[in-house]
This record gives C-alpha cells, structure tokens and sequence, in this order.
C-alpha cells in the first residue's frame, strides 16, 4: 500500500494557525512523524484561496522537504499554486498533484501541469455532471478519465485514480458501489493505481474510525493499493498491515511481523 | 450475518472439563451469553469420540436448548451423534449439521440423515483429494457439493458452504484465493449461505484476532454471510456492525447505531 499523509491539511484548525504563523517546527514535526509512521508521501494543503495559497503552499513544500525525503502531495484545485509547488519542490522522487478530474475546464488547465511534470497525478472519477450518484457512473468517469490522461502520454502508473467515496449515512449502497467501481477499474487498468479517502464513508455515524478502517479492509480487497489517510491512526495502520498480510501483499508477513515486534499492532 | 456461536466446543480445555462433569450450568450460561451477544446458532461440538460422543452431544444439545430458544449446530462428524442430537432436539427452528463435505463416505453416510431432517447443513469445500490447495479447486468442490446437495433435494437456502479458510503465514495466497472462491461461490448459488470459520488465516502469526477480524471484513464483501466466530469477542463484532454498514447490509445503519448506543462500539 501507498500511504498518503493526510495530515497537513488547513481545513484543521491547529494547520491553519501553524501556517498564518510559518510555524515550522511544528509543520516539521507532523512531516516527520508521518514519515516515520509508514507515510510514502506528504500532503500538503494550505486551505487558503488565490495568491494567499500560493504563498502558503510555497512555504508548506518548502518547510516539508527539509523535515523528510518523502515525496509531497500537492493538494490544491488552484493550478498556480500546483505550479509554484514544483518550481521550489526539489525532491529526488516524482511528487504528487492532488488532483485533476475530468471537469473540462479543470482538465484543460491542470493536464499541461501534469504533463510537463511528468509528475504523479490524482485523478478524481468526477465530471462536469459533478460526483457520481447512479450504478455504473464512478467506473464510466474513471475509464473515460483514465483514456484521457493515458492518451495525453501519462503514464498508467503515475495516475491514482480516487473512485470518490460517498457516505453510506446517506445512501446504504454507497459502500458497496464504491467497492464495486475499485474492482472494476483495477480490471480495467491493472498498472493504475486506486487511491481513496477514506473518511466519507462515515460521514454522519459516530466511532466513524472503526468504520473507516473496516472499509479500507475490504477496499484493500477490492483493488486498493493508495490510501489517503493518517498514518499516526495506530488502529488503522495495525488494519492495513494485517489487510496486507492477509491478502497476499507482505511476502512472509515479514511487515506484519516487523509491526508486531515494534509494538505497532496491540490495538 | 448470520453468527453461529463456536464457543461450546469440547477442543477448548473449561469446556472438555464441563462436558466431563456435567456443569450444566457452565455449558448454560456460555449458550445464553453468545445468543445475548448475538448468536443465530449455538455450535455444539463435544470433542470426544464414539459412543462417549453420542452421549456427550445429547447432554449438549438437551443442556443447551433448556437454556436458549436458538438453533443449535450439531457439530461432529460422528453420524451416530448426529442422528442422537436430532432425536433429542426440540427447538422449533430448523437445527444445524455440521458438516458434510464431497468425501464418498461422508456424503454417503450424513446426506440421508440431513436430508430425513430437513437440516441446515454446513457443507465443506473438501473431496477425497483433501484440503482443496490449487487455484480454483476450492471453487470447483464447492460448486460440485452445491451440486450434490441440491440435486439431492436440499434447499439452497439450507446449505452454508464453507470454502474451508488456510493460514497465510503458510502460503501468502491462501487469503486471496478463499476470498475469490467467497466471490465465484456467491454468483454460482446467490441463494446458498457461505459461511466460513475465521481463525485458521492467522494460524501461526501472533496477534490473530486483528487477522481474523481483517479477514471477516474482507469476506463480508467478497459475499460470505455467515460465520463461525466467538460472539462474546467485542472488537470482532465491532467489526462485523461496521462490516454490516459499510456494505449496505443494515438499513439506514439501524444495527450500527443500536451496538453504538449499547456502547459495543468503543474497541
């Protein structure tokens, strides 16, 4: 699995104050200890709009990689931001643009940006008919999306496809056609990866962690192998390794054992 | 889901003493306890063989049934126990046999009693080759045995496949293939239960509840629906109530909400 940290986000209250302030130390730290919890890549979000977030996500990259190698997710709509991200971004790894979808307008001005990058891209199954609702509707957007970006000379294995989840307070199917829409992308474009929020499955219930993790499990299952999540969570990360482990994807359960004998799994 | 209550089984050391001595009032307040917990079945194995197993699974089945209105599940594949737990049986919801499997004299010996009873039956993925170990041999036994046992007369709805759970600590597959046989199982007989003991996945890995209950989740969606687990464990019934919700399984979340209120959820 590929773990996206999800914590440096500005919708948090704590994030917002640290970046108003250019509170390195403590923008520092929550890098590093995400990295050092399992994180392959460190999102950042300033939270903030127009030249503010340029300036913000500026600063976030810049403080970001000098607390960890790890890639960073640039997480933003706004293409100028995503631009000044890579023009200071001086990581070794190919980072992360969070996201593109199939929005034409969206897709005209963010797929130039992606391409010269040749950067990793997250694409989310939406379109100008905005979050799909109907049967069927999250896999026909992600395939479209997909041929569109691999058309363009993306490479299948630089897109991260988010099927988008929705709640099940909502709608009782919304789990399983989302469960669904994984399996069928990840027959569709084998070399993709599939990444989710998980977080939306349990909007509206409460002890919304259990079941967060629940649906990672059976994402995993499905075709997952990115997740955007919180890698400091010990519970969830104790359910991903035991996911990884019983499903196939820890040769030996070699992590599920290292895990075990650190501590990491008495949840 | 449907939970059939493994606890009284006579492998376990409290319950071999008990059944030796006749506790009935240990074997008791284990049956009311799993059927308040959540049990749809309460599984009677007693773990000894011959005519003293006969014996013990009458004292069992008469012990049990005083003690809750629950099925139960006679558990053995001594045939002489099974026919004896019919007779002493008086619950008025239809019981359970566990088990029969493709082995010729096993079938030969066990179908006619489950047929005469009109039983539920747990029907085993296993044939005269053994423990199925190839890629889609589970899946070939299991569609033969439904085979059978329809063909037989027995309703779809009374049989629960079991396409019998192998550990990956030995073989890194062995949870992805069980998965794939829950799931081409469940498209070839959507009217069948599937219903599969939990614990060999993690056989030789520590922390094997976190494993089990990985698995449960993982298993709920590829279409298992019923399970031989431990009722009386909080954190994997946790797990199934969320398992329940995210797959669109409990309506507007109704069990959810109930177990949280009861304040199951907080593992």
């Amino acid at each position: 699995m590929i773990i996206i940290g999800e914590l440096i986000n500005g919708s948090r209250k704590r994030i917002k104050q640290a970046i108003a302030d250019r509170d390195a130390d403590y923008i520092s730290d929550l890098a590093t200890q995400q990295a050092e919890a399992g994180a392959d890549f460190v999102d950042c979000n300033p939270g903030t709009v127009g030249e503010q977030e340029v300036a913000d996500m500026q600063w976030l990259v810049e403080t970001v990689q000098q607390s960890t190698p790890k890639p960073i997710s640039f997480d933003s709509p706004n293409v100028d931001a995503i631009r000044r991200a890579l023009e200071v971004y001086t990581g070794e790894v190919r980072p992360m643009i969070n996201s593109i979808t199939l929005e034409a307008e969206r897709l005209a001005t963010m797929l130039p940006v992606v391409k010269e990058a040749e950067a990793n891209i997250v694409a989310l199954a939406m379109g100008d008919q905005g979050m799909p609702d109907q049967v069927g509707q999250r896999e026909a957007v992600a395939q479209q999306l997909i041929d569109v970006l691999t058309s363009e000379g993306v490479p299948s294995d630089a897109i991260f496809l988010d099927p988008l989840v929705a709640p099940v307070s909502a709608k009782s199917e919304a789990g399983s056609q989302v469960l669904q829409a994984i399996a069928t992308v990840r027959d569709y474009c084998p070399d993709c990866h599939i990444a989710a929020g998980l977080s939306n499955i349990s909007y509206g219930l409460p002890n919304r962690h259990l079941l967060n993790r629940t649906f990672l499990a059976m994402a995993i299952s499905a075709g997952l192998d990115a997740v955007i999540m919180d890698p400091l969570d010990e519970k969830i990360m104790a359910q991903l390794r035991a996911a990884e482990a019983v499903i196939g994807q820890d040769e030996y359960c070699m992590n599920y054992l290292q895990a075990y004998r650190a501590g990491q799994l008495e949840v």
